[in-house]
């Protein structure tokens, strides 16, 4: 098979200075709409060519602090105030974040498992591709913004990823502490295969990701750490000018499978512990009571190593298969 | 048209003293089960004839602190720590609670816009029509557990209603005070049509109900809040021996229509108030952001009052009509 | 409310002699189409004005065996060689038949829950009401054919009520032996309400009613039980010329609510007894396994009494509130 | 019962002169919306008492030449050019509307067979109920616009209905004339229950309603008739300055049954008559083709008597049942 | 991976003279049919072996002139009136015919894009390949019935490709104007990948496509036009004796992307102009209306170039993304 | 692309003695659980290393005689009464199994069509490459139970496979003796295509298969039969110690497509021959009866050649396309 061209087009140019907002379009026939399309808002605001930020929400559709932050930022940022690009994309899987789910509804697509992509495939591959091929190789800084969605809730933090590059990974590192959320994360990324993140960081580019929060909604104190980070990283890029503003952040990092607690039963899930609280090998860190009866005893679940509660399954029930609990070691 | 029988029959006595676990068993006909029935669990902890206690969560099916608290109740109450009769029934609309929505999924049922329910009505009806004919006619105190469900967030408190009765009042408050929730609410029902509240009440009982929280989530501290009310209430109503465990709590009031903010756009959602601001007239406390477009400003929305921000919108996507914002005043 | 008039009207005359093939057009507004209709085929076969035989199948719209007895009966049946009419109707819940389904899939309704009916009510109600109004008055004797349909499975019997006007039910009892299924069963209908077979009775007709099987198939054996008793019924009505076909048939009845078994446990059922076979009091008639783990030894249920098991649970799952077994009492 | 209160609340005031937009708002408590609205786009254009006009469109959810020349006036309409006042609501049944269905995604409600509404019933009965008790009562002219939908076409017709009260009558009448659609229809209804039509004439008003196109679609020749003729209706109540817009007018009524054609075979329709042609008793007007094979004849529908075919199925596929052809009687 | 063998087999023959009415059986295995299959009607009309014609329709299922010109075709052609062999398919993407969608119900497949087709695929790239592999090589001239569906509306046209093979193009250029509908469209297919149109195309055969009209139903006229077409093309094809039918037809051509407005708003449409209107650059075709409030002005869509509307957005409400209006350029 | 691994782990060992009890966990991330997993149950009973036999059930997902055996047998087997392994899998597409379906409700898939699988795939094709690359390398004979599921019944067979290994051949018709069902059946599989079958076969195991009844239900009849089959083969493995059970079988085979009756019409079947019952060729089968009109004569199907009626469509409704009938040859 010979290379495909993407259909994507944009409506707007990537190479006038200004504040232009637009649209991706990418041509989708359904039953519905037979010359219908997908469109991707997108705002690109240009004061000269370099340096390039590439700033995105929504990977996910049911993470709102992105999102947010990213309508902000694309509404006021003026042209004047920054040297070079910053490319903005609050909604990255636009038919999930509008349908407030995870993954998109077209396809089933998780975006963040479809990179490289395919000019050929699904919706959600065509997406993960005109970013692949078009919009990551622009960029010199790219920002994803995350968080546990509807199932999951996190502790604060921006993370960056442990890399074979030891200059690009102190690259990322610095870019991560720069953004400065309450938490800070190394990350050793194991099953990588169709992310978002090894895409961008195999083409050389300095990544940061984050997990704000999570259950769907976003919170005032969450917008403003959002708002705070894409602003830091801007500066920290020499794109913004402006003095960041930093506050303590805590630096984590997740090493192995015992940081993880899946369950091994349905039911209705009694977390005993709380986000940010620290836990101790053996402790328990949630129960499980049946739905259909009362009188019977849970089942309870324990940490499997010491550190702090930094993920917690959000939903009022469980099901078997799904993690319960991550327990995240303390650095410093 | 005569009375007719409700179908709903237990399968555990109601008048044996001892902890008993069983279900209301409600017969329902459907495709997938031509003789099949719907089954509510229940436990009766009994220890002579009087008080009777009766406890419910799962009123809406998206609701888990009460749910949890029931649960450990259920099955650690003994029996001869108690005089007279404890009635749990920690999955009232058991169809909902299993499904985790608000409404029943068999018939789009709101369990507390149900009663007094119906003997040969739908599956929610019928419900409604067993507790009021033969559960609530048992019992001297009555708990009903609520909190925000999947789509609104609440601070946590235990609320009584302002009666015709004040003597009935008096003792409704003193039991909510007895709750010993964070916050306390005195609450004028105005649209009570269908309520159980209204109904319970209507029957001359004592009757407590709470908010504690919400997202679709419980956390630690919201069920340990769920759990000491309970067995406070327990106590003051004579029926749990022990010394309740009491901290301090607010108590306030949403004396008018002024206290709620509705949007009047859909869109995404910036909160600028988080739960427990205190927030005055005129003060921002939500922003609505387009989904399909950047560029455009949002659209701001403002307290109507002075207060307390003591529930919000919890979904990161908000419809035209959504409650975005409660804003409660404090008494002291 | 004044009385209103059924919008259903017949593409058939009723009142003259031949074989006549139409339907019943009850006009039904919807989405897909504004001006529509359900059509529910009859056949009218008449051979001068008495008696009238009005038989039915479909009732529950997965029962198979009187949908192709009727529907043989419908295409053969020669006016010449009958004295009277009869009317046949072999999916009385035409939407519920073509969908396969038990209830309707338009409005859920339960036809044999839905008598008297309404003239402006539901789909469902309104092809009850122009039963109980128009075709039922118009009879002499009256046969609905029924099985388990896709969730139960029955010995074959045809059945007749206990009723509270013994000459009626003498009437019954001898059309129902005239029917001469393999089993015979008396039935108190404790539960009547909207039942077609209570309506029917109340007007004072000789009323039989069968389960022939289930399981939402049909077998050769079991259609030529249902054709050989509704032909054998036309000539014990004095309507078909010719000599019934009969066999031994056991006679049978369900005295008291010992003979169900219902489930109180989800779950991989194991039949440990099949149709017809006879159990003593105490004996396992099924087992429920878990569906999600293995190891766990399976939940045990036995009969409450002796006698044959005449209808059982089909599907391989079962839930908690199903009807596992039903255990019949041998008359003689 | 005692009469209960509609919960229905305008955010916009009927009272004051000028131009005012905003909603009725309809609380609706839902699972993805616990505290939600439906919300009801209303304008209200006023100069004085009266008299008043209320002109709806959306009635049915699938028709759009009444919306878009009512979002046109609600939009232009300037209160200095008028005397009195103008209520209008472009998506009369808003939910459905939105959905693009005929009847409310919501509980299923066909809003022009269900007046005069409840208080406390569904979505759709309450907004019955609030024009029954709220708007019609404050109009003197009431207009509401239909046409055929996504599943019928209609020629374009305005209509009125032939009244006991034959002043009334004439009332109506002439303002279907002062419509001035290219067709005017003198309506004999029958089956009248439920509908908006009856409630405002029973009510003593004058009443215009249309058929102007269908299919799903509006073209901008039909929203230029729908347009003209509500600015004439304007004129002719004596709201609006200036001089009617007046062009030739087909008159033509529908006597009785044999007006209509139904199917008896589901299938492939093939017209071979199209709307406005006049056809001749025995004409055939349709045919019916099977899906499912080829090189079968198809089933000929024909006209049971002569006139202008006035109403057609629209879908490429019908159903039995449905209504194919509509042969209207042309007066003069 | 070697080649695979196509599952599908035909029930009549194809090398028989004489008229055989049959089908293509796909085995289709599935949750309701563990043995079932796809049965696409098909029938052979064969006097001889060449030439061969092979005409399809619901190649998208909710176009509808096609297939009732073939049903025509394949009920009434005397294989004694041909010389050589006439396949026919009226519904060839059957799923999708059958559900009234443009896209396949089972795996969501646009046949019109699963060219060359796969035979180990889906469902509808296991028809795609058949017809790719088996039917079109038999073929010397090709006919694909389409129009636009439920959701767009054409002018009617016949349509040929420019091609880089001249003789080729010019066999079809001629085989359009035998067609003889009223408007002859030369395309230049930029985005071709998976059409059945290059499919063919690219095997040398003669082939002609057309768009009819559409919005989900068919009218007496264009069936008309859709029937005179076929017949035309089977004489020009030395297939049928007779003389083509011919009337004048408007040549036209679709010479770049500024033929095509598309929408950047969901709303209300209002459509300005019709089909068939001569309209110039920057001339208003449509508006869009808001669909959630009044009193606001809609936004206005204008031509980007002279020339005839030759088709539009069909449905009353507009997504964001969606062809609104197309203006092609007349050549002659 | 480079190999992947497999994202399948098992939660207990398979190289310790003894009896464990636990899952295979698929991590599985989607709308309601980001971080969620499928769980699929598993059973190892281990006394020493060999020889090792794989037996599953629940391959489809509605077949239930296995699943209820193998449940029996994982919770009974002591491992002190074997030598060697014994790995259970009850529920082999464990999401389709819970759903009560034939395939994947998650991704469609049909696990038997799915082999070899890929670890990057869906769900299904995951579970199909863990079991070709991680079980089924382990084993020296496999047993797969199947049934006709909730759309097929089959009379009582175990099966083996005619090999072009004939020592590989001879011992899987060994084992299938051993196996001893009341019917045992040689199968040429012609489209073997994906399947398990044929991927341990090409793996040089033993191999057996069954087909035990069907209908979506499990008699206890049936189930003795599997419970007596899976013994017999572990203890023609050498596995366990014991004598075999045995009982006359009736060896048969399907020679050629002639064995197979399909339908051709949509409508209500009547079945004319029973499962077992011997027919001749030409005699008829079943017939299909209109489901929308009476008195219509119904289409017949007849066998083609003389046999064993082996299979049948089990649904009272029957599609086009449908396996009506399968008649098979009497070896001996």
């Amino acid at each position: 098979m010979q290379s495909k061209r993407n259909p994507i087009t944009p409506t707007i140019p990537f190479d006038e200075d200004g504040a232009h907002h637009g649209f991706l379009r990418l041509p989708y026939s359904r039953d519905d709409s037979a010359w219908g399309s997908v469109m991707i808002p997108i705002s690109v605001i240009r004061n000269g060519d370099r340096p390039t930020a590439l700033f995105t929400g929504g990977n996910h559709g049911d993470e709102y602090e992105g999102p947010v932050a990213l309508q902000n930022l694309a509404a006021t940022l003026d042209p004047a105030s920054i040297t070079g690009r910053v490319i903005i994309v609050p909604a990255f899987n636009t038919p999930a974040f509008r349908a407030g789910t995870r993954t998109s509804p077209i396809d089933g697509g998780n975006l963040n498992r479809s990179f490289p992509g395919r000019p050929d495939g699904t919706v959600t591959e065509k997406i993960a591709h005109y970013f692949h091929s078009t919009l990551v190789p622009m960029a010199d800084v790219v920002l994803d913004f995350h968080s546990g969605g509807k199932t999951l809730d996190f502790i604060p933090f921006a993370a960056a990823h442990i890399l074979e590059d030891k200059a690009q990974e102190a690259a990322c590192m610095a870019a991560m502490r720069a953004f400065n959320a309450p938490y800070s994360m190394r990350l050793l990324e194991i099953d990588s295969a169709g992310m978002y993140d090894t895409d961008v960081e195999s083409q050389g580019k300095v990544f940061v990701t984050t997990e704000l929060g999570g259950g769907g909604t976003a919170t005032a104190r969450l917008i403003r750490i959002a708002r705070k980070g894409a602003r830091n990283l801007l500066i920290h890029a020499g794109i913004l000018k402006g003095t960041p503003e930093m506050a303590p952040s805590i630096e984590m990092d997740m090493p192995d499978s015992d940081c993880f607690v899946f369950a091994e039963h349905d039911g209705l899930i009694e977390p005993t512990a709380d986000l940010g609280d620290y836990v101790r090998q053996g402790e328990e860190v949630a129960r499980v009571w049946p739905t259909d009866r009362t009188g019977v005893p849970p089942v309870s679940y324990a940490a499997k190593r010491d550190g702090i509660l930094a993920a917690r399954h959000f939903q009022g029930l469980v099901k078997a298969g799904d993690c319960m609990a991550v327990v995240a070691e303390v650095l410093y």
